[in-house]
């Protein structure tokens, strides 16, 4: 949406639904501020430096994707992958950094999901302090929850997203319950006569079970949101002030970040935060060194830990992912258990926070794959993660 | 609006319009962003450095306020004038800050009319630059405008405001024209049946002629609007991306600032503008140097020169405010041609900042005084000015 006043047909408007189908994504993937309210998550003090000492051999580097009969370069895996920016941290520097489509080095893009993992870090904080006990029931945190699916969950089958509530996450399918959940968080005035829940708290109330907590992983975006009530029950901060707090504002982040909101201003804790590359790049580097970052312990390495340790690969394999064979699922962490250690924060349409401790490499992207489901995008990228690692590790210069 | 969720009474939504009443309002200027789209004003680098060398003499300073019959102090003023956050810079460094009501010094608060002297400031600087010519007609720039009331202004009159468009002021007047352009500014959408300009330039359109150009000074908020259209015609960038450009990541500003935005995207010129405390007082403080500051001349020296030479009091004579007298308007700035040199950005509710050249002072403030006109605060608030400026001429330790 350029332009003053942008053409008519290149106006991108919130209402009509169209700003998340593509192409028009890729501008409101970007932008998505101007299209809705939020609510910030400030920074503080200077900018943490990130060093840069850019390498010209990354482009060249050669793979071969999953199902492929011919290999591509890493510079054709970022057009194949509609992605919107990439920034590689190794050994703390950056040695690569590219921006596509409208988002540029000062701008913020959707997380979309890896948000959810900045969420199960600060409760993994809070369980590390003490503060959130993850074997009570989420009903002893949010009463209101009580007679939901969510009612005798615990906190770790919560934070592990091992809960068996009702909750259907197909986008392809307009009766799944994540479109339901979409439209009680939508912020703009309901349509006369709707009757549904009109936010993400009167939503998580309604939501009701569909078999047995523990029994398997299954990846449902409103166990983040309910993760983000008992946060905000704990501690009295929203996640967006908690996460200001905790983390962003001792990260030497150099852009306040922001989430999505609701029509009572609850954050969109599944889904809702959006930031700068670099500053996620921060985010990852801060874990893959052991929490401390930027002069400061900004999470316990204890969290760190717990998060590569990872979760319990055989309730993981249960939800079937053939091209993730071997992995869990921890504290809303996606755990690879290769022999690099490597662990994940994923968004929906290609968002990554890739972070491989072996080869010392830290991956922030941003995407915007016409596809709303990683399977679209992963036997490209999860190769071509892997093959960089390993041309790193050859030659670390 | 406050808790998780905020109890029922006390939920603030933009779309039934009481966000914007007392006490409401309280907490909605501290939290615009949440209630509507924006869109960043980026900032960059390290922070520039704002040293704190704190006074504890200043709460008790005793003023006579305009009209009342016994002295008050400078603590009792702010309370008086519905104040959310002041700072005093005192050469340079910050002798005394305080936050009311849900403010904090990470957060943002809405500048209001404050935002037309930032929009003027860059325009002024493109006319320092040969960019801009402000003795052409807005038309010549902005061929849409040819058949309104701004075509044959000159941009200069339009900077200024003295142009002789049809446009009324005056909020407690609901058929004023302020109203049908914050309805056509208004992002949310459109009830059904309605028929007026959906977009701030649509609005500008319509506007008429209710008088000759050059007449006298009128202020008329249309005129910033249409200011930031001519800018984004010449420039390409929107007013938002200007301001980051030019001055907001030259600045060392802590936090990015942003725009309220219309439902195509257009930044809200003539008040649409939300900023930090204390970014807002390093604005000031690089003006009070005649531009240079971080090291950097961020704006032009002649363009400050420029705003404090002011512009025609006979002019602003005609508008006829009683309470200042003798000042005048430039580049939408308010200039009170007193002994001190000092010149002001003010906006509606108590916004101001304040830049006394004699008494090396800058007062940067942000209030939500229930009503919406300027002449509530300023019997308290002028008086209260000078006599800090008079204090720290005196004491300035």
């Amino acid at each position: 949406m350029v332009g003053s006043p942008p053409p008519p047909d290149r106006v991108v408007r919130f209402e009509d639904g169209s700003y998340f189908g593509f192409p028009a994504m890729r501008w409101s993937v970007a932008n998505f501020r101007q299209l809705m309210p939020t609510v910030a998550v400030a920074r503080a003090g200077a900018p943490a430096p990130l060093p840069r000492a850019l390498r010209d051999d990354i482009d060249g580097i050669s793979f071969l994707p999953i199902g492929a009969a011919q290999p591509i370069t890493w510079a054709e895996s970022l057009l194949a992958t509609y992605t919107d920016g990439i920034a590689v941290l190794h050994r703390g520097r950056i040695v690569y950094e590219r921006y596509f489509g409208v988002l540029e080095p000062d701008g913020l893009h959707g997380a979309m999901s890896i948000t959810k993992s900045f969420v199960g870090t600060l409760a993994a904080v809070l369980v590390a302090e003490g503060q959130l006990d993850p074997a009570r029931p989420v009903a002893d945190y949010v009463p209101e929850l009580a007679a939901s699916g969510f009612g005798d969950a615990t906190v770790r089958q919560v934070m592990d997203m091992t809960t068996g509530i009702r909750f259907r996450e197909d986008y392809a399918d307009p009766n799944a319950e994540i479109w339901a959940h979409a439209r009680a968080g939508n912020p703009l005035p309901k349509p006369a006569g709707y009757v549904g829940p009109r936010t993400y708290y009167e939503f998580l109330q309604t939501v009701g079970k569909a078999g047995e907590h523990g029994d398997g992983f299954a990846y449902k975006t409103a166990n983040t949101d309910a993760l983000g009530w008992i946060l905000a029950r704990v501690t009295g901060r929203s996640v967006a002030q908690l996460l200001a707090e905790r983390i962003w504002s001792r990260l030497g982040a150099e852009h306040d970040a922001y989430f999505s909101v609701d029509s009572v201003g609850t954050p969109f804790a599944g889904g809702g935060l959006n930031t700068s590359l670099r500053d996620l790049a921060r985010f990852g580097e801060m874990l893959r060194n052991g929490g401390l970052w930027n002069g400061t312990q900004v999470v316990p390495a204890a969290v760190v830990e717990d998060i590569r340790r990872g979760g319990d690969r055989a309730a993981f394999a249960r939800a079937g992912y053939e091209l993730l064979e071997g992995w869990s699922y921890r504290n809303m962490w996606w755990v690879t258990h290769d022999d690099h250690g490597a662990f994940a924060a994923r968004g929906v349409h290609g968002q990554v926070l890739y972070i491989d401790p072996v080869a010392e490499l830290v991956i922030a992207r941003f995407a915007s794959h016409p596809i709303a489901a990683n399977a679209a995008t992963d036997p490209i990228s999860l190769p071509a993660y892997r093959a960089l690692a390993d041309h790193l590790l050859a030659d670390p210069r």
